[in-house]
């Protein structure tokens, strides 16, 4: 498969559409993320040099810095995704003739299965961490771009529900139950910050709104 | 602007990060939208002709063309948002010298917002109906892209949140007190069905993991 950052819009829709088992939810989650830091960085943009917002412009800049750069690895990530779970797809079809070969056919599915976890996992780390920057370009930011603000939010938090669902099926495949409760826990953990985070972004939206 | 459907994921994602006040929140929420849909279509594909899933082929088919025609309808919905939100701009950009010419130019802007925020108000709208699908292919569909089910009605959700955002903004800018009441009135609906949709989702996800 071609890089997803090089496809149409178009093609990636129906590429998605179609029942090729990848680009799926996982590739999704990584482009939400992206879809969120790209309008953190608006934001910014929106922001810096106007007049009246001198007191949040260091704080803009670093906010701009940050979400260009989170853009580009999710961008990255929605590559990385697909060709971990192709790789899953790829150990099925080892042969399993011999006890060796049912063995590294084995072997290769529950590695397969961990890493076509941990990358969402990555993703939804990245994700929930990046929301806290989006409230702060919706709460500080250029009040006529805080929809942008929140829809950051919304975009980043859609990133963590696409990628928790993508660890969780993936982790419900995996032997090793320490890893799996492992991951499953910080995933918890990720999810409870998640629903905080747009909580306040929601509120500060409404702040926003009524000034 | 050129449509974003022809754009590059990579382009798109340069051109919504920029300081260019369109594409933003609104053409999120409507490439969202296409997402969750196309992901409706994925899960249906990829359970139609598979055995142990006769019993739900009809509904499959079922959710593969309804889904199909909102990710096309949701894609040029991107394109219609951002239209919308440059004739705002435009509209500011009218003369103001004459007491006709202010009069003409505030009932463009006017004009505008109200386009504004019928525009992602549809988008809601529509996504909101398609996430009741989601629930279905999540429920019902092959259990190997149950995720892609639930990454569906996230996306769906995240659309109708940005949506939401976008609606609130340009709303609030409209002078007219009863059209700015009946779009929130329906929007909280949208918002409440939404959560519960999404809910609901979840745990056919859980369901289908614990089998």
């Amino acid at each position: 498969m071609s890089s997803m950052s090089e496809m149409t819009v178009e093609e990636f829709l129906e590429t998605l559409a179609s029942s090729a088992p990848t680009p799926g939810g996982g590739a999704v989650a990584a482009l939400s993320a992206a879809n969120g830091a790209a309008m953190i960085a608006m934001v910014g943009r929106l922001t810096v040099g106007k007049p009246g917002f001198e007191d949040v412009q260091e704080r803009m800049d670093g906010l701009i810095l940050a979400a260009d750069a989170a853009r580009v690895e999710f961008l990255e990530l929605a590559d990385t995704d697909a060709r971990a779970f192709d790789g899953v797809m790829a150990a099925f079809k080892m042969p399993k003739e011999t006890e060796e070969e049912k063995a590294a056919r084995s072997a290769a599915i529950q590695a397969g299965y961990a890493e076509a976890a941990a990358v969402p996992q990555e993703v939804a780390r990245k994700a929930v961490h990046l929301m806290e920057l989006a409230e702060d370009a919706t709460a500080m930011g250029n009040p006529q771009a805080a929809s942008d603000g929140l829809s950051a939010s919304a975009s980043l938090f859609c990133a963590a529900l696409c990628a928790s669902a993508n660890v969780e099926i993936n982790a419900s495949a995996l032997k090793d139950e320490s890893l799996r409760a492992g991951m499953l826990d910080e995933l918890a953990g990720l999810k409870s910050l998640a629903d905080h985070l747009l909580k306040a972004t929601q509120t500060a939206f409404q702040l926003r709104l009524s000034r």
